[in-house]
């Protein structure tokens, strides 16, 4: 599909003029394009401003509020559940994390669970809040059932990603924001609409068994933990994923697994939800609970540098380390612009004419 | 190899014998027992007393001290550095959760790093020390470097595992204790004594290319990251291991990555380590935190009764939640005694040997 390049100013303004037309405050509007164009701009355009047409019809159809009352529901020192009241994602996440930094500052450390919350973008964002804080952040959520356990055909779990952020020195970042399955389930769409098959290791057919199929997901069937299947360590994708469905919905209260909400407007919730919403989970631990700042991040440094410079494999030209892909789109596209699908731009086109705004892209 | 089987008193009798001979406590000899024998009843014998006479070599060669001075050398209300002075991993991991319990009970969570610590066993014997407190425990631990990162051909991190533990109601607690890596050591090196080949997935040559040889690593190969190779998710493999070796190492300036000091008597040290011992990782969230502990456990109750009745795969007879088969091999072997093979049995009398014990199992 043809892509058109747009500088991330441009881009910016059009989302967020659409969250502020459907009642956001000013803040909010541009947290919730914050964390769709940080998406685009570290080349995860499948959680970018593609998302934000299924937003605004989940806002349209109720499902969504622009103005929510998040509020803490229960909390100590260091530990807090937070009701979002259907908020965006984004306003939710970014709250939780600014709670959880504010707690941090004082005793250490903090662990926030937040419920009745939706869709949230990319973990790796509120991961990164706590950078600038010299913390370590961590985001977790749970999300649409697509992938079975291991020895199962049920769809219990999402493709629940883990973002940790530690603040490093002289070198970027270490940037971890990774699904706990091996494929996305954009990807498989993808791949279907191209006609291709998919390597065996990413999804099962109705009875379990490898398929090639990226629409059989579709069609009874799922995908598998990260893993692959139990010879190769399913289970141990599985028990990620299961740990991140618990902190972001048991803690509190969220529905997890089975009934987590569609965040898709044509789709509804399972019957028999046991809580509220969709969850997510935060962590902050502030560096100098463990040692002074500048000593850890000289530390990590050298780290960073160890596995950067680690041997490549036959083939390859370099190491990486985690979060180092993403900062060079983010470098790249900065400065030749965001590269956009022509169905993206025409989905913020009929969002614009839904909500009655003059496109201009 | 033939087994014969024990009972749990015998064997931790005579476990607990060799600990106190090499100087250790009574509490001290106690806890360094019950982790290893942990490991036996959960059915992972590879961490279990197969692992004495190792820790007794290393005792004799000065690497590991019996009656270690363990400190906190920095702590907020919520975070700690311990330096393990070259203590035995058990004892490490235990006061570091202890400290971490006794944290979270008055702040709702904390988190501990440890340094100059050695091979602690199971991972899950530390998250499971939170159980009973109505609390979640974690615990990581970075390892004598075996695996290769995703692009890589150098033995850059080890197995390095993640262990969680959540309380529940009527039903038995989750626990979820994995490597991030495909496959143990210990299994590659059964499979190679028996000249057996392994699947792709597990191990990769010298030049980083897919193997089905378990003997590879010991002529320049590598054990791939969980997830196998790029196109199924190793970097996210990759990732978690990398995870699990910050939050052990340079939180608190253990040494990380390729520096981990191997945990057998017969290999050295690599030169130019940067930083003190092995590390260890500890956290402990309360559930009191986050709602009330019984209506908690009673939402978890319902998140472990969906997945055991998640609907089986073709060929398989149940879906098993973490910690599951490690609770069942538990009860059998209270029940019928635990299988030890004879090597192991002639490794323990090779121990009393040494120590001067009379050996009477």
């Amino acid at each position: 599909m043809s892509k058109q390049r747009f500088t991330y100013e441009d881009l910016y303004g059009h989302v967020r003029a659409a969250f502020k037309k459907m009642g956001c405050t000013e803040d909010d509007a541009s947290t919730c394009t914050n964390v769709l164009m940080a998406a685009e701009l570290r080349g995860i355009p499948s959680h970018g401003i593609m998302r934000l047409k299924d937003y605004m019809l989940m806002w349209q159809k109720g499902k969504i509020k622009a103005r929510p009352n998040v509020t803490i529901v229960h909390e100590t020192a260091t530990t807090a559940v937070i009701d979002a009241d259907q908020a965006f994602g984004a306003v939710a996440g970014s709250k939780a994390m600014r709670v959880a930094i504010r707690k941090a500052e004082k005793y250490g450390s903090a662990w926030i669970s937040v419920r009745n919350s939706s869709h949230y973008g990319i973990a790796g964002y509120y991961a990164m809040m706590a950078l600038k804080k010299d913390m370590i952040g961590m985001a977790m959520t749970n999300a649409n059932p697509l992938v079975a356990p291991t020895f199962s055909v049920d769809r219990f779990l999402g493709t629940n990603p883990i973002a940790v952020a530690v603040p490093a020195g002289k070198e970027p970042p270490f940037v971890a924001d990774f699904a706990t399955a091996p494929i996305a389930r954009g990807k498989l769409a993808i791949k279907e609409r191209e006609g291709q098959s998919v390597p065996t290791g990413y999804v099962q057919n109705p009875e379990g068994e490898p398929s090639t199929d990226p629409g059989i997901i579709t069609r009874g069937g799922a995908i598998v933990p990260l893993g692959g299947d139990y010879e190769h360590g399913s289970h141990k994708g599985y028990s990620m994923s299961a740990i991140v469905d618990i902190f972001s919905a048991v803690l509190s209260r969220a529905n997890f697994g089975p009934f987590v909400p569609p965040q898709v407007p044509y789709l509804e919730q399972k019957e028999g939800a046991p809580g509220s919403g969709l969850g997510h989970f935060f962590g902050v631990m502030s560096i100098d609970g463990f040692q002074a700042a500048d000593e850890f991040k000289a530390y990590m440094d050298e780290w960073i540098k160890t596995f950067k410079n680690a041997k490549p494999a036959s083939g390859q030209k370099e190491v990486l380390v985690p979060g180092e892909p993403e900062r060079r789109n983010e470098i790249s596209f900065r400065e030749e612009g965001i590269p956009v699908s022509e169905k993206v731009i025409a989905d913020i086109r009929e969002v614009y004419e839904i909500l009655g705004l003059k496109f201009s892209l």
